[in-house]
């Protein structure tokens, strides 16, 4: 059997704990209610949920989905400003191929959702970090960084950035500085690619206002998913932008050929959505993901008081620095023995120099005694790893992770 | 109702029989059976369907594929071959993408499917026509050709082709010329996009072999979709092709950061297939096709006698030629007043001064009795309109579609 093709992407490590995949708890994916989605949507609309559906994505998810951004999120968002995507990953590329021209310098935040940077690249673009500091992006710095860009007749025309409960750092941008991140946008014509992938993931108190929602249509092409709030396998997604860039997605010649690039998985979304089993699931999936931080949290206080880090206020992912002299690479060897995995800091910065006394952990797809053991086997790897980088670093060769 | 976002791409026109789309015939779309199947494969697999999936396709889709596919076409393709899309025009735009330069020329077939052309200039390549006959591409002049590019200093790094039950013609390239295409492509370097969407629609003998099973490994990228066999709405369709093309698909940014790209379909679709309901559902499919294509034949013969056209053996169009000295942007506003409608010839060919003499006329999406009065209804519109063109065409300007 070990021959045969893999069905996930999730592959374990016998023995690990690993904390390096921002994949969903298994218990929380919604098989019944899927299911269930699944025949509604196929005796409600027949035939035509299986047909070649709309170019922008069906009619009664769209409508579904802007008014259901609205109730959290008050971006006015119109139909006509919804294109229907296969994921927030399938709208960063489609929004970088419609953006950027090869040779085009695109700005990410930094640190940043690390696969970002692979998507960019295959549009030939050069991906430059932006001037941050412990809120985030800095506005103004990056306005003068930009400047020099095009002074030197460079095209600058796209930002990428996780600005809610951040990928790696969990973080959300202050409210001054999405104002004047905006404000920068409009004055300039650079546009702003928000990946807001981890919105309905709000744990303590609602998420703060989108890009989107405070910027001038035309400034910010947002990029939503139900990955984390109903199931990635869907790859449905969204992108929210001005009327005519969604009329340029559609225009796109796959598109005009295929029609809407989900249109049947869009549709069960759609009575998912109706139904009201979406409010219910994503209000459990907030309960038992907050449960999860919670106990990755407090394993680490009582089992690894040495490392620094804040709490999440969402999303999926904890945000670590080491103690003194410890890096990730040290420390990576010595936590595997210990059976517990995570992702090197250096993974989310453009230039691998930076992040690397940074781990990024992820406590999406494990139950809370899991996160708790791990938390008491990476407290077990800092100080032995510690000890050994104090004593004898030097005879310790650095491991790097592919 | 108006103002709402449209659920589906077909916009129907009041009062007209419009043989213009390629969409399938509304009860054929299997409601019941994808949704059984939708419910098998939850039950199944149960979170693994919903969670991110292998790069390249879950692997119970991948080897019921590969061994179907060996089944009606030996080519021997493992399932390391395979790479699953979302739908044949995501195939021809990811080909596209990772075969083409911008500024490149890509050779396609001539006439060929006019929604391949904006999905090639999407690419920003230069698309030229190859050289044909009445039996299809002329893999002779084609190697000149490509030849006079080359020592102009071009690169010609693919054709795109649709070699069996084509679109628009219905043909299939003659065996021999198969063999000497696959052999330009093995000794040039060239690599064939060969779009496979209508194989499984054969009415009358077994789809010639493809272009895939013929080649070397290397020269061939096939696509194939579940489009025409069982629903459009799914987005679901494959590349076969070497493996290393195939890890090229999968290293792609976005598939590495989402995995694949249509994964809980994938899996559905592999439920659809090992339970025999794909294969029951196609011999279904097969036989009314071939009804609606005797039906619209039959018609055309009784009531349009000077229509000239062949027999497609597959697929779901057939192209007309119009007696002269009539041309399709002549015939198409008396055909509409006449309550009838086709995709007129020379959308399909790069140069639009070709094909004006021709039109498509798709015989999938309506019933055999819906065709047979479509074809009374163009007998009227071709002698009302070749009355017109002989008395007084110049007293008539000829109308352009868009």
């Amino acid at each position: 059997m070990d021959s045969r093709a893999a069905i996930i992407q999730y592959v374990p490590r016998p023995g690990i704990i690993d904390l390096g995949w921002g994949h969903p708890l298994p218990e929380l994916l919604p098989v019944e209610l899927w299911s269930d989605a699944g025949q509604t949507a196929l005796r409600a609309h027949a035939w035509q949920a299986l047909t070649y559906g709309a170019a922008a994505g069906p009619g009664p998810f769209i409508e579904w989905l802007a008014e259901h951004l609205d109730s959290y999120d008050q971006g006015n968002t119109k139909p006509s400003e919804v294109f229907v995507t296969n994921g927030a990953s399938h709208g960063l590329a489609l929004a970088a191929d419609l953006l950027t021209e090869p040779g085009d310098v695109v700005l990410v935040d930094s640190p940043t959702y690390h696969l970002a940077f692979p998507t960019i690249a295959d549009r030939r673009a050069e991906i430059v970090a932006v001037p941050t500091d412990d809120q985030g992006v800095h506005p103004g710095r990056t306005a003068e960084l930009r400047e020099r860009f095009v002074r030197a007749g460079r095209r600058v025309p796209m930002m990428y950035i996780v600005p809610t409960f951040a990928n790696p750092t969990g973080r959300c941008l202050p409210q001054q500085r999405r104002l004047e991140l905006v404000d920068l946008a409009r004055r300039t014509g650079l546009t702003i690619v928000e990946d807001d992938t981890y919105r309905e993931l709000a744990y303590d108190t609602p998420a703060p206002p989108s890009l989107w929602s405070l910027a001038d249509r035309g400034s910010v092409v947002r990029l939503g998913t139900v990955a984390k709030s109903v199931a990635p396998g869907l790859r449905l997604g969204w992108i929210t932008a001005e009327a005519g860039f969604v009329r340029r997605l559609t225009s796109l010649g796959y598109v005009n050929s295929g029609g809407g690039v989900n249109h049947t998985t869009a549709l069960t979304m759609a009575a998912f959505g109706a139904s009201g089993a979406y409010r219910r699931h994503v209000s459990a999936v907030r309960r038992r993901y907050a449960v999860q931080r919670d106990a990755l949290i407090g394993g680490l206080r009582r089992a690894a008081p040495d490392l620094r880090f804040s709490t999440p206020a969402g999303g999926w992912f904890l945000w670590v620095e080491l103690p003194e002299p410890l890096t990730a690479d040290m420390l990576a060897p010595v936590a595997d023995a210990h059976g517990v995995a995570f992702v090197e800091g250096a993974r989310f910065f453009v230039d691998s120099e930076h992040g690397r006394s940074c781990i990024r952990l992820a406590f999406s797809m494990l139950p809370p005694d899991t996160l708790a053991e791990a938390a008491r086997r990476l407290g077990q790897a800092v100080r032995s790893a510690r000890a050994d980088a104090t004593v004898a670093a030097e005879s310790e060769p650095g491991r790097e992770r592919g």
